[in-house]
């Protein structure tokens, strides 16, 4: 044993909701759990995010509240609670809240939220809460 | 691109409640993404499963409707809606559910639900829905 997941939050139910509650600020997902090699995030958003792509990482995600566009090279997709949508790898996106938004981010462990690009919009240590 | 994700459902979104309509059976998890070699599952569950662990995977539980007991070596975790637990790989595990419970589930595509016991709850060929 002794994976990161294991030392920072042992074998723990994690709420959805109390996670929610630890952390008020936008475009900053927090790290709630790890496996396989892969994160569980959760993360606030509100406004537009910049165009990126992850070269090696498809990236799930799952609105929890509110409702997000995700822009993609020539169409836009809307979704709202209960829709998960994956952003294989290789594929420009930018997601678009027009109201907070709560979002349930699945990725590896490598991936940096803002993909290729670096903006003042990158937050290099990503917490876990 | 061309991995099974994309020759399978392309990229669209992917409505909770409209998967969980698809099907009424317990205890025969249903694919519905992939991602990094990871597959997002739902379930419905009722009743006992049987103890199992997963030698090489972790294995995430989150809950999206009804209650569910995991019992682990000395320990039971009870989980509601909104909860996840994250199971690490080599920990028995066995989930009980008193009324039908509805699970997202993400493991790697090699896991088996059943883990290191075959019985006859192994379901072979997991489903894409």
């Amino acid at each position: 044993m002794g994976s990161s997941y294991e030392r920072r939050v042992g074998m723990k139910k994690i709420n959805l909701q109390e996670k929610l509650s630890l952390f008020d600020e936008h475009w900053t997902p927090k790290i709630i759990g790890e496996l396989n090699g892969q994160y569980v995030k959760l993360a606030k958003i509100k406004g537009e995010f910049i165009w990126h792509k992850h070269d090696q990482e498809d990236e799930l995600f799952m609105i929890l509240k509110g409702s997000l566009v995700m822009e993609l090279p020539g169409e836009k997709v809307v979704l709202n609670e209960g829709d998960i949508f994956i952003v294989p790898k290789g594929v420009d996106h930018r997601p678009i809240a027009e109201q907070e938004t709560h979002l349930l981010l699945f990725e590896p462990v490598a991936t940096a939220h803002t993909g290729d690009v670096r903006t003042d919009r990158t937050v290099d240590d990503q917490e876990w809460i």
